[in-house]
């Protein structure tokens, strides 16, 4: 890696991309050329990458206010370093990396505190479509329909943009690991594993014998859910109104089910009674208001937590009334699972090859395709297919 | 005290109440049939009474489902036990008392678990007007148009209907604290004091050197000041519409005034400037759903935390937005500082006896009357010249 690095840097790379030209407009593979990365950059040989929920709504420009085109989507991916720019000193050419949506500076006061993941200058952003240093892509390529080949800007994505056999990010948004770490599974840990998991042993800090509800079983609810049995949850209920993925969650240690569809009442009286009074955790991972309100309701009074993970593309306010505050149960938000990524998940790769943590990646990942084939791949999420595909590139 | 009760033990006391007939009804000194007390229950005779925008609010019937009337309203209080009903034990005549509104019967799910005073049964619940024994009132008077001297029941408040010589509470109500405190100091302790310091030490822990800012500097507003000077905040910041209230806001111990109306900018973007980006804390005392939304955004991201601690008598739901919840900012409610009232008080009573604890009781009351005076202390609290009047009987 090192010496076919050692070609490149400091020069611009054209090499193969995804890049979507418009709202829902199939992914044209295509050349791109990637400049090498300026202070504080890495840039990055994305070997594999797979496909979560904000890459298919920001595809469909969903959020209007986000929408930039043309534009390299992708945040869950594993590659290696092919060079880093000026002042860089925790990376070089080679590392094993994973890149992460919501980096970690090091220096603010956010990544000073111990009490958040936010970092000032990288977190996540989903307005963000140029480099922090310069305000610019490092990407450009030629239109579809261009002629005389002149090359355009292309939009960045999430920090990341990792649907790009090259790609520049900022060193805060790159981790390091253990390069024995297998890849294909450690992608994971860019997005869908770390926010689950992170979720429920870091935001709601789940205790052996506790009981959870996960509303929404796509991977980010099953990781979730995988967190939480790895914590020893006596009861992780699943809410999902796709029955089908109750196979799958029965398989990743999901205890009981539940259909809203089919249970002939409200989802909180049925947890109610299932965990005598509601349950001390629940996840909303659907990004739907309704099913927020109903993931708060289903929590014991007192002491029960709601954490949000779902994305919620709306203008609606939360349906809460302050009063129900005065019943003591709590609601937080959830970036990345509370992960400071830099810090902390080397340290969770570590663990995993040792056999200390046992998360079942593998799971995970319900189907693989040659980075080729990314329009099926987003086919397969958007139709409920697929959980995780892997793109390998 | 002992020998006096016993005169009277099982048997009804006719006393002085001061009765609300009606919404925003001049109370009326009357006479009040009081019974003895049923299995778990305390007729208390009560010495002190003060009195708390709690009461304003029911005495004006502002929220029409909570109506009730005839009621004795009233509950921040100290007083002396007359006598206990059949199983009680941990409380005998003689013994000094505050009443708590919001109970703890030790035996529930929630007053086991270490993470909330919300006991199941007995707590703060603004619809109940009888005992929870067997649904009815120990007390009735005559009604002032009444012929005949027929009695009808009198309802009680807040578990607790302090505006009468003599009171029944369900024994986990009552909290016995060392003989030697000064009862017309303890009053304090059954509201305002334990509601606002708590709010600082067991909802948010404020912690030595944190910013805080305090929206609505009432008695409680003014004792969550109270709890972050003596938890040792750098900085706290009292917010208010009335400039009038700055002069005992810096007598205890606010450092930094803003009044909305005249700060020509939005109150949160005056608070980061001072903050470097927000407090760490703040405190909503209004009970107005525009100042909660800028008690919220007026606090650090990634960790900022708001306590809700007004009560918001509106249709109108949480005027927040869920994606706000990524921003690492939290808000909570908070009943009754967090404290659970029977096992934790009596401990705050012996510090400040000892002088571990300086709360500044003093403070916080403004003005001293007899109890028959009532009408006029209810005025002096409406019009903001009252912190606390002190009603004595």
């Amino acid at each position: 890696m090192a010496s076919n690095g050692s070609a490149t840097v400091g020069h611009p790379i054209t090499c193969k991309a995804a890049i979507v030209w418009g709202p829902s407009e199939p992914f044209v593979i295509q050349e791109v050329q990637v400049d090498p990365p300026c202070r504080m950059e890495v840039r990055l040989k994305v070997l594999y990458t797979s496909i979560c929920h904000t890459d298919l709504s920001a595809w469909k420009g969903e959020n209007e206010l986000q929408r930039a085109y043309p534009r390299i989507l992708g945040h869950e991916a594993a590659g290696v370093v092919e060079s880093v720019g000026e002042g860089v000193e925790d990376l070089k050419a080679g590392d094993h990396v994973v890149p992460i949506f919501t980096g970690e500076c090091g220096n603010c006061p956010c990544c000073q505190s111990d009490k958040t993941n936010l970092c000032q200058e990288f977190r996540v952003n989903p307005f963000k479509s140029t480099m922090v240093g310069d305000g610019k892509t490092r990407f450009s390529a030629v239109g579809p329909g261009a002629s005389g080949g002149d090359r355009v800007p292309v939009y960045h994505f999430l920090n990341t943009s990792t649907f790009s056999e090259y790609t520049v990010l900022d060193s805060a948004c790159v981790v390091k690991i253990n390069p024995e770490a297998p890849l294909e599974r450690m992608c994971l840990l860019s997005c869908c594993i770390s926010t689950g998991v992170g979720a429920a042993w870091n935001t709601a800090n789940v205790k052996k014998g506790s009981t959870v509800a996960v509303f929404g079983l796509g991977a980010v609810g099953l990781a979730v859910a995988e967190g939480s049995r790895l914590r020893g949850a006596s009861k992780i209920i699943g809410v999902d109104i796709n029955s089908e993925k109750f196979i799958k969650g029965e398989e990743m240690g999901i205890t009981d089910f539940i259909n809203p569809k089919e249970c002939g009442r409200p989802v909180n009286e049925v947890i109610k009674e299932m965990t005598n009074g509601g349950v001390d955790y629940s996840f909303e991972c659907a990004g739907n208001l309704d099913v927020l309100r109903e993931a708060f309701i289903s929590t014991h009074d007192g002491w029960g937590l709601t954490v949000v993970l779902g994305i919620h593309p709306t203008p609606r306010m939360l349906p809460l009334h302050p009063m129900e505050l005065f019943h003591g149960r709590r609601i937080t938000g959830c970036i990345f699972g509370d992960f400071k990524g830099k810090s902390q998940l080397p340290e969770i790769v570590e663990k995993c090859m040792k056999g200390e943590i046992k998360i079942n990646f593998d799971g995970f990942i319900t189907h693989e395709l040659p980075f080729e084939e990314i329009n099926q791949a987003f086919k397969l999420l958007e139709e409920g297919k697929s959980l995780r595909c892997l793109l390998y590139l």
